[in-house]
């Protein structure tokens, strides 16, 4: 049977994304929307008095999580589209929010081209998958998953001391555990890539693979602090030149392991930080984050055999491991109708491999999922400079609507 | 002439430090006496009826700084001996106290074996040496030596908002500016000496030639800031991987300028310092001390030669000098009555520089000054575990003593 051809409207999308960039927008066109504050409030209700216009029943589950689903010929476990509307502080309006009002634009063109889909089609808004009001980040599908407990979860507070589960109470969406996505044919988020090389390659789509395990260690240098002016060179602890050999040494190390590999220490804290003072103490963060398990496990090997003492310097050196997180596979097979539809449109496109965490990590261990990844300019994100063409997100709603027509037809 | 000889009495010596350190004692055995406190105004009324109870009289000029003068068979300029009562946050009872205390511990030597001075003598102690509430350091030497303007320093405010001035009026301690410490014909202050040397040499008494000379710079590294799991290696600018190569290079040109150059970077700060994010700011400080302004010299080359952008990482560099102070070197010709007593006592002794600032640096501007050193066990100071023997106090008082005998003498 020939499918009817159908295509998103860019121009309606666009009003979309600006139209729910509205709730929070920053004084800098970005938006603020911490998970259960008044503005992701006001962006819920807008949300689903949208499905809800659209003829679509809007439900939520016992960690907020909403779920808008339009009917289907067939009531069987429905394709779930969506991504999640909460923000970091001051961030972009296209993180998260560009997955939902696509879905919400799929809807909408299948609505306007009189398609009664086959099986039922939800549109999903995770709450909290920030982490940025309260840690840790993808938390309701974390939950949903069975990765967190939620007791533990509703127990979060944050800065101020409201708990998660008094925020989730006030705000309305505290729904049924009933209402849990639990079964479904398939899940698709689209997202911006929030790094920099499809838009360095001019690409406008990539096929999510996976998203890679990663590794977070902690090393804490103690030496003396001692009066910079009095103690001679040859007495002193000191914690930086310790610290700054490390730095250096693992730099060395770690960046010939492999070319894919990403690594970074982001946090450095030095105490007593005094310009006047030695420093007594550094602690630094590392993480790397690669595919391969086994790369990962090189890394590893190289941090831990980091010496307990600096033999120079006299000074300690402690090695911990937070945490890990293995590399998440996305379905492979769902990974090929959306490739197949990226050709069927005829974008240029890439498989690509997530280095940022994404709910449809979690989802995947009990959904068959994929995601779809839209330039990100410069590779920005999670700041108000963050953008994506609107022409690059049409083409992400498209292998969206394209690959929902495709699990439809089949 | 024959003089007496006589020496101080180490046991009261001891407990007047105790008494001393009552005020502002901590639970772990040190001070708090930030200046112009509570405990700081106890300590000066405590010093004052000590004073007056020795038949000394007692003046405060418009700094506060207090004045106990033992009257001499001629109205000639004083020798005037001293230090601070003032402590930095949880501070040792050695820093500063000692050189007042034994100061009174000479008056109370000389009153005892009935020797009348033949000019008068003053025990000093300095308003605000540590700079620990308000800054700058030295604060009051440094309005008497010209060096602060008098009316800067009563603006100052400490970390809740409250004025120098406020402060100083409120204590009670607001004198007359005709008191200030005017002509005298030497000042001596008696110091630990908050640096290791002594000790690891054996030795009891440091003879200070001068203050040393210091630089200090800042220097800041921009990258760009990204998300570390989603930016390849190639395409970040991290700052922190910049600061560790110049922090490197630093150490390895500067390291080798000369034995006794110290130089310190205690200050690191890393922008957003988040561990999932690449720096995009490190701010970190370098400062360098040498008692010959040639090396100094040397070293602000290198420090001024560092590259003002990373050729590997992209980022830009800029070096700030903050500011510098020239070597201060002591009255030679006082520092030869400090060896030839310490030489008559029979201590075990070397000439010393000091890396730290004392008031006798600004005071030496216009009064023939010298310091006297003792040891400080682990070089450590301005903390709890400061500690110095009580025997070496008392033979750091002795030279004191020794030395008024000898310019009394002369």
């Amino acid at each position: 049977m020939q499918r009817q051809k159908v295509l998103i409207n860019e121009e309606r999308l666009k009003n979309d994304i600006e139209k729910f960039a509205d709730f929070g927008r920053t004084a800098k066109n970005g938006v603020s929307r911490l998970s259960l504050s008044e503005e992701d409030i006001s962006v819920r209700d807008y949300f689903c008095k949208s499905c809800e216009e659209l003829g679509m029943t809007v439900k939520f589950d016992d960690m907020g999580t909403i779920y808008a689903t339009l009917e289907g010929e067939q009531n069987k476990p429905p394709i779930v589209i969506g991504s999640h509307l909460d923000s970091v502080k001051k961030g972009g309006r296209f993180d998260g929010s560009l997955g939902v009002v696509a879905g919400l634009e799929v809807i909408k063109t299948l609505i306007e081209n009189k398609i009664k889909p086959s099986i039922p089609i939800s549109i999903v808004n995770f709450t909290n998958e920030e982490g940025a009001r309260f840690e840790p980040s993808m938390m309701a599908s974390g939950v949903l998953s069975g990765r967190f407990s939620k007791a533990e979860m509703l127990q979060k507070t944050d800065a101020s001391g409201v708990s998660f589960a008094e925020a989730l109470q006030a705000s309305g969406y505290y729904g049924s555990q009933e209402n849990r996505l639990k079964e479904a044919t398939a899940f698709l988020e689209l997202h911006i890539e929030q790094g920099p090389i499809l838009e360095s390659e001019s690409l406008s789509i990539g096929i999510v693979e996976c998203v890679v395990g990663m590794v977070c260690y902690e090393i804490e240098v103690t030496g003396e602090s001692d009066h910079a002016g009095t103690t001679p060179m040859s007495m002193r602890k000191d914690a930086l030149f310790t610290a700054t050999d490390l730095l250096s040494e693992i730099r060395q190390q770690v960046g010939i392991v492999d070319p894919d590999l990403v690594y970074t220490m982001g946090r450095v804290n030095v105490t007593p930080n005094i310009h006047t003072v030695i420093p007594n103490k550094v602690i630094f963060s590392f993480e790397a984050r690669h595919k391969n398990p086994a790369v990962i496990q090189k890394v590893e090997d190289i941090i831990q055999r980091l010496p307990s003492s600096s033999m120079t310097s006299g000074c300690k050196v402690k090695t911990t491991k937070l945490w890990d997180r293995k590399t998440v596979f996305f379905d492979e097979s769902v990974c090929q109708v959306l490739e197949e539809s990226t050709k069927a449109l005829g974008y240029p496109y890439r498989r690509i491999v997530s280095g940022a965490g994404h709910d449809a990590q979690f989802i995947s261990s009990y959904i068959p999922s994929a995601m779809i990844f839209v330039p990100s300019a410069n590779g920005k994100s999670h700041c108000e400079e963050e953008w994506t063409d609107y022409e690059e997100c049409a083409k992400g709603a498209n292998v969206l609507l394209e690959t929902v027509m495709k699990i439809l037809s089949k």
